[in-house]
C-alpha cells in the first residue's frame, strides 16, 4: 500500500480520518507507523495529500489530513472485456487498477460462460475493494467506472458511442501483425479502447461487429496468451506506447 | 493448451505417444478428439509437429506423432528476479513461460523474506508443470532455464557473467524516467537481462552493485505495481519493443 485511500465520507469537516480494519493494520504492522508521522493520503476520485498520525487506540488510527495535490487525471485508456472466468477475473481486478484504466465495460461473447455473470466477482461489493487495493498500491485515486454488459450485440450497437465518445478502438486479435504501438503512434493523444476477448477468441461474427465499428486489430506476435496475463501485457504496451508518444511530442515542441 | 507437449522419453521409436492424465483429459473433454483426427504436438526443448489420434482407450489417447517442424528458438529476453511471495510466484511461472523467456535467475535480496526459498514453489516438481502449462499455451516448445541463487552479491559478482554472457542488461526501478523501449532500440539484438527486485525495491547497495556489473536503470511510470504484475507488464513491453525494433530492421534492410 504506498496511499491510504479513504472514502469522502470519513473525512470529517476538520478533514480527521479514523481508520480501522486493514489499512489501520497496514499503518501499524507494515509501516509501523507512531503518533507525529506523515503518511500519503488520498481520496477516492479526489485529490492526494499528507494524513498525520495523531492518535492509536484499539487498533484504530486517527489522521489528520492536508488534501493539498490535485486529483490525479482520469487514466486514457478504457477496457472493454469479454468477461474471464471468475478466478482469473478476481485476479485482475487489482492489476488492472493499478495499471490504470478509465473504465472498464465487461461484456458477454459467444465463448463466455452464462454462468460467469452470476459470481460474486462482478458485484461491486466485491470488486470495489479490490480496485481500490490497485489505486493504494499505484498511488492513484481515481477509481475506474465499471459496467456490465450482458448483451454483446446491445453494448457495440447502442450503448458503446455514448460510453466512449471519441477516441481510438482496438481489438486484440492473435492473427493481427499490427502492433498496437503503432496505433498508438498514428493517434497519440485522445483515449484509447482497448478490446480483448474470451479465452477461446471473438468469433467471427464478434470480430465483425467490432470492426464494423471502428475496432481496428492488433496482435502480440505469435504466442497465445491466458486472458489475464493479455490483459496486464496489453495495458502495459498501450501505457508504455503512450508515455512514449508523449515524451517524442514534448521532445518536439 | 494450444499446443500438447511431450518429454522425449515418452516418445516411441515409431513416433507413437500415450497419453494420460490432464492432457488426454484435455484431448477429450475441451477439444473432444476423435480418432484420425490431428492435434499440434511438441517435444520438449524439441521440435514441432502433428500428431494423430489412434485410439482411444481407458481415458487414454494414443497418438501418432510426426515433428517436422524446427525447435523454435530460445526466448531472447532473460529474467533476474527477486524471489517474490510464495502466492505471487505461484501465479507467475506459467505467466512468465507463455510470454517467453530464456532463463530465469532467482536470487535474494534484503526485502525478500527468508523463508521465501524454503517454499515448494521453488522445487522442480512444482515448477516445472506451471513451465509446460505456459508453454502449452503459448506453443512454444523452449522451456526456461531455472537456477536459484540464495546470495544475490555471489551471483551477480561471481556468476553472471557465466549464465549471461553477452547482451544488454537492465534493471527495474520506478524512479528512472528512461523506459525500457528506449533501452532495446538502442541495442535491438542479442539477449536482454531484465532484472525485476522485491516488493519494496532493491536495497541502494543492491542498485549499485547492479549498475557496477553494467545494468542500466529503467523505469515504467510513476505507478508502482506488485511484482508479478511488474513482470507481465516488463516482459511484455521488452517482447513489444524487440519486435518492434526487429520490424523496423527488417523494413531498413
Amino acid at each position: 500500500m504506498n496511499l491510504v485511500l479513504v472514502e469522502r465520507d470519513e473525512i470529517s469537516a476538520t478533514g480527521e480520518v479514523t481508520l480501522s480494519g486493514p489499512r489501520a493494520a497496514h499503518l501499524l504492522n507494515v509501516l509501523r507507523v507512531e503518533p507525529g508521522d506523515g503518511v500519503r493520503v488520498g481520496v477516492v476520485d479526489g485529490p492526494c495529500g499528507v494524513g498525520t498520525v495523531r492518535t492509536i487506540e484499539d487498533g484504530g488510527v486517527r489522521l489528520s489530513c492536508v488534501f493539498d495535490s490535485a486529483t490525479p487525471p482520469r487514466p486514457s485508456v478504457d477496457l472493454l472485456l469479454a468477461v474471464p472466468r471468475p478466478k482469473g477475473m478476481r485476479r485482475l481486478w487489482a492489476q488492472i487498477a493499478a495499471l490504470g484504466v478509465g473504465q472498464i465495460l465487461l461484456t458477454n461473447a459467444e465463448k463466455v460462460e452464462r454462468n460467469y455473470f452470476d459470481t460474486h466477482i462482478l458485484s461491486p461489493a466485491t470488486y470495489r475493494p479490490l480496485l481500490i487495493e490497485g489505486l493504494q498500491q499505484a498511488r492513484d485515486t481515481r477509481l475506474p467506472v465499471v459496467s456490465i454488459h450482458r448483451q454483446f450485440k446491445i453494448l457495440i450497437e447502442d450503448r458503446l458511442d455514448r460510453l466512449f465518445e471519441s477516441g481510438v478502438r482496438v481489438a486484440a486479435d492473435p492473427s493481427s501483425p499490427t502492433p498496437l504501438s503503432d496505433v498508438v503512434r498514428a493517434a497519440p493523444t485522445g483515449r484509447l479502447l482497448l478490446a480483448i476477448g474470451p479465452e477461446g477468441g471473438w468469433n467471427a461474427f464478434e470480430l465483425g461487429l467490432l470492426e464494423a465499428h471502428g475496432f481496428q486489430r492488433i496482435g502480440m506476435g505469435p504466442r497465445t496468451l491466458r486472458t489475464d496475463t493479455a490483459c496486464v501485457a496489453l495495458l502495459a504496451l498501450a501505457h508504455g506506447a503512450r508515455a512514449s508518444s508523449d515524451f517524442r511530442r514534448q521532445i518536439s515542441d
